[in-house]
């Protein structure tokens, strides 16, 4: 043992030495006490060759003052990296300006590549080319983690995730660049300035998802900006005229369609670019928390854990159905209190007419917009049980179910009171006050849970191991052991789904009533802009590093975004035709209203999908590269023909002329 | 020349001893006086080698009594064929039952491979290739076509249709197979049976995109069955209930959903069985009629002429959609004419009361039914005509604008006064018997004009060959030099685009109004079994052979199907809400009616979206071999990484517990 930590003192000395061209990447975080056998065991596994089943990376222990921590750090040789971009399929961009599947062949085409060009990889996408290296360290005869016999390992089992299942290890998290963080966070959020985010700097450092969410939000933002300059006069001047929210009401509409398909163009030329958009899918593994008794995959012909399909859609149908239409119910329970407690105010401001009673009507919708968030926060828990319960094999499949689960859950707990206001009560200046309220106490609730406590926390706690490691330097001055100590206490990103949910919310305020509160994008446009720079903290300063995940598109948020403007052409059509200006035009028949009100609805309907289905979903200039992309892989596969031979073919040849 | 000829008859009587390998797949027929030195220069392009640009296949001039006649015959040695199967990528079953890309070197692993055994590749499929490397033989450094100076070249251009369009090829044609073809009609159609259609022999002999089209008809006939049976009992018990049209429209609804879910999985089956599921799409060329001035193509970098895209834009919008609508006004205007006529015939039968008269009162919907069958096939002319002048690039492009004009138009016609009538007159009745006679009518019509007229005018022109030959020989006795000679004086069959054109009328027919003419259902069933013999006997009789067109789908045709599957939502729901049975059950408030009806009709169309949605398109099944040959082939990827070295790997490794 004596020996064992005077050997690692000596590797960590080497460490530090400017020759040394291991750079740390990632760490990995085993459990206290994890036993002597499991540690050599799995480090053996990690440093092994490729060919011997390794995943021949390298590994060295991390030593701070009090000793060896259980805390180690994962990099790779160059030329490891390398290979492993050919294997992950990252896609770079060539001397040509084309985008091409990275080879290492091949390596020499591609812009930026020298043997001592360390910088052609980000170091995020070398991060990543760890996390799937180490993922896809399998085991091979072993049948148990060594040390644990209750762990047990079958051939082809990814070692890492039994060792996250079974506790041993910790956590697996990318290092921060301190330096190109702080670079990153000048740009970022640093100055106070006009003009776009850096979004290619932000994918160069958290990958393509969060790049993508950020280039979303400022999308999201700009597309706000005509909506909300449309809507402010509302407010200045307050016009009461049906006409004018009519028009503004149109607009909204057909603005919201072209956004969205504006936006698939602009997602294509922001992939392309970060050449996501080329990347092949990988084969999906199961999901971390799935189990199920052993037995042949039909697709992979290899032994894992199978689960039958029957099993998994009983427990859908026959569970999380009922209960998530349960909680459905209580939801509209707790609006039907909210209402009697609206009008209780209401009674109550009749009564007394003091300036306290006149705030006392405000309350009801405060705690209504507390409560709603609570709720959602509760049932989003819930969902995410009852999911991972269920037991899908795919974290995508995972992940559509608890999308599913939250949407449906969220969408009603947020907007059905606006629903009973403006449908059944048909009070359109309740519906303003409530959407108002609702608006504004959920996008200050949300900065609040999201960005600024987590922000103030993690300051505290960083002031006091600061204290309690008796320095005085800043972050940039921190030792490596400082720092991989200070980063393994932060908390976890847990990925960009809250982070659009609330943007689909807002985007449901702002277009689903847009004829009754033109100025919910105004609050829109102002929240997001804070928004940026709240995220961008937490991202930089709050939460450890992400791993970066590739991706092309921001998947099925896409269709929620276009399913809740399809809602809106209908809501918005219904609020218009209840409104008196436009009853009072049809003065003799109520039925030609209604029937006008349907036609018009129809008519907007139709136009929204043939509009959906002529813009091209990517750029014609995008479009060119992939079809030449695609013209040249057959004609590489023709040329490979035209070289085979045809024996004997002159000798059966009829051919007359020859 | 007189020694020519001796050689020609030489290789003639070649052809003809058994011991000749050469097996005539597919005629190419030359324009009378074609000048010597371009027969030569495109038959030596024919048979040269593939590695000198060539196609490498076999031809032989046709020998008849009346000497040459600029008819040759093409074939291929059976390697060549082989490899062709490579070149287009065809799909082909291996032992172990998984459909996999044809590759010459691994041609041991598919079942039913022998290298004696010719039949691996079927006659269709063989054609094809021929078919495809005909259109592949470019020019090389050609400027012109030998002997017509006036047919210019440029490096890369398809040699083949450039002889097209200079109409020096009359025509490219495969041959039939006269057994085959006797064994196939019988089973198809030559006997008297109640079972399913021979579709894979179908597809055997004429291809995937006929196939799938007698699939179709065969599968869409079946589904019509439920709707006609519930229909049925309508008529018999004259039901006029509104209830009973109701739960009958209602029925209808979710059920044409379900077909046409069904439908796609049906469709993944079929194609997956026949390979074309799996098989890549290949590049497109422009397609024939395409001109423009010699320019780079951006995808390619190939010489070819370009077009520009801003003056297309221009001819459709400013020229094409213009004519389109006019035409739809004028087609609004017969119809007006229609029911100014249908008017007088009323007036007239009250005045006489006579049976003439009552017969009378058909003879306008009668006119209408032909008029508009009329002004539809002039109409698909002009449609032609303006999409070929647009001058798209691309085959699909082309197919895809004269759907889209054709579809809008033939749409409007049939329907737009069932439309009036029902929604401007309100007069059941008249709806009713409008809908009968247009729907008889062109069913007649239909049939009449696609295949009993053509086939009775081959007949007639076949009976008056045989007597100019003097021969009393049935058609299995023809010598090879007569079957050519009828063959090429045989109709083109221009591809599936009238079938379903004719089925989705049909469709809609039988849905748009189904809740006020259940029986509709049971003539489009009784109409649909005489069609499959009908288009059957068309294709095995009538038609030249088809080249084969391998397809996954049935492509636009899905979508169109599905559009008036939810247009239909919204006229029976109209339909439904305005009949008085509905009407009594809201005495007090027509707009209760109304929106309830409205209501419906949104329930009804979410279900369907959510129905459309749910149901996946392809069968588990398939999803599973599809995921199974993806992770082949990641998985090959992977192994070729492994056999990479990493050199020097082991000494840079700073691995610890090595």
């Amino acid at each position: 043992m004596a020996e064992k930590t005077k050997m690692m003192v000596e590797s960590w000395s080497f460490l530090d030495t400017p020759e040394s061209n291991f750079r740390p990447l990632v760490v990995i975080e085993l459990a206290k006490g994890t036993k002597e056998e499991t540690i050599e065991w799995f480090t053996k596994r990690i440093v092994d060759k490729k060919a011997d089943g390794g995943a021949q990376l390298l590994i060295k222990p991390l030593v701070t003052e009090n000793g060896v921590e259980n805390i180690y750090l994962v990099g790779a040789s160059h030329l490891r990296l390398l290979l492993g971009a050919e294997t992950v399929g990252l896609v770079k961009e060539c001397t040509d300006n084309s985008m091409r599947t990275f080879t290492y062949s091949s390596r020499k085409t591609f812009k930026h590549f020298a043997d001592d060009n360390h910088d052609f990889l980000t170091m995020a996408e070398c991060q990543y080319i760890i996390k799937h290296e180490l993922e896809n360290l399998r085991a091979k005869n072993e049948k148990i983690i060594p040390g644990y016999p209750q762990a047990k390992l079958y051939p082809g089992k990814s070692i890492v995730r039994r060792l996250l299942t079974s506790g041993i290890l910790v956590q697996i998290f990318p290092l921060h660049d301190r330096e190109e963080l702080k670079k990153l966070s000048h740009n970022w959020y640093g100055r106070v300035k006009v003009g776009y985010q850096p979004l290619d700097d932000i994918r160069c450092y958290f990958g393509e998802t969060i790049a993508l969410y950020f280039g979303f939000l400022e999308y999201f933002t700009f597309a706000l900006i005509p909506m909300a300059v449309i809507g402010i006069p509302y407010y200045v001047f307050a016009w009461e005229d049906y006409d004018k929210y009519v028009m503004f009401a149109t607009f909204n509409l057909l603005w919201s369609t072209v956004i969205l398909e504006v936006w698939k163009r602009m997602c294509a030329i922001l992939t392309y670019r970060w050449g996501t958009l080329l990347m092949k899918r990988q084969f999906e593994e199961p999901r971390p928390g799935f189990h199920g008794v052993l037995g042949i995959n039909p697709v992979t012909g290899r032994e894992e854990p199978v689960y039958s399909s029957i099993k998994r859609q009983l427990r859908i149908y026959l569970v999380s159905l009922p209960f998530v239409c349960l909680c459905l119910y209580f939801s509209l329970y707790v609006m039907m209190i909210y209402f009697d407690l609206e009008q209780w105010a209401l009674d109550y401001h009749k009564e007394n007419e003091s300036n306290f009673s006149s705030l006392m009507l405000y309350v009801p919708s405060i705690i209504y917009a507390v409560v709603i968030e609570i709720m959602n926060r509760i049932y989003r828990y819930a969902a995410e049980f009852l999911t991972s319960w269920e037991n899908h094999r795919l974290e995508s499949s995972y992940q559509n179910h608890l999308i599913l689960k939250v949407l449906v859950f969220n969408f009603l707990n947020c907007f059905a009171s606006l629903f009973y206001i403006a449908f059944v009560l048909f009070d359109m200046k309740l519906l303003r006050q409530s959407l108002a309220t609702l608006l504004i106490t959920s996008q200050i609730l949300n900065q609040f849970a999201e960005s600024l406590l987590p922000y103030w926390l993690q300051k505290r706690y960083n002031r006091r191991m600061k204290k309690r490691m008796c320095s005085k330097k800043t972050d940039m001055d921190l030792s490596l052991a400082e720092q991989v100590n200070m980063e393994k206490e932060m908390g976890t990103y847990l990925g960009t789904f809250d982070d659009y949910l609330e943007l689909f919310l807002q985007f449901g305020y702002v277009s689903l009533f847009s004829c009754v509160y033109p100025l919910a994008a105004v609050f829109a446009v102002l929240n997001n802009i804070t928004e940026i720079y709240s995220d961008a903290l937490k991202m930089c300063r709050v939460y450890k590093r992400p791993f970066a995940e590739p991706t092309a598109s921001i998947g099925v948020w896409q269709l929620a975004f276009e399913t809740m403007s399809v809602i809106s052409v209908v809501t918005n059509c219904i609020l218009i035709g209840m409104s008196p200006e436009v009853d009072a035009l049809f003065p003799d028949s109520k039925m030609d209203l209604v029937l006008t009100v349907a036609l018009v609805e129809h008519l907007l309907l139709a136009i929204k999908f043939i509009m959906a289905f002529v813009i091209p979903d990517k750029p014609r200039e995008i479009q060119m590269k992939l079809a030449k992309l695609e013209f040249e892989s057959l004609e590489a596969l023709k040329q490979q023909q035209v070289n085979v031979k045809l024996p004997g073919a002159g000798q059966e040849s009829h051919g007359f002329f020859r």
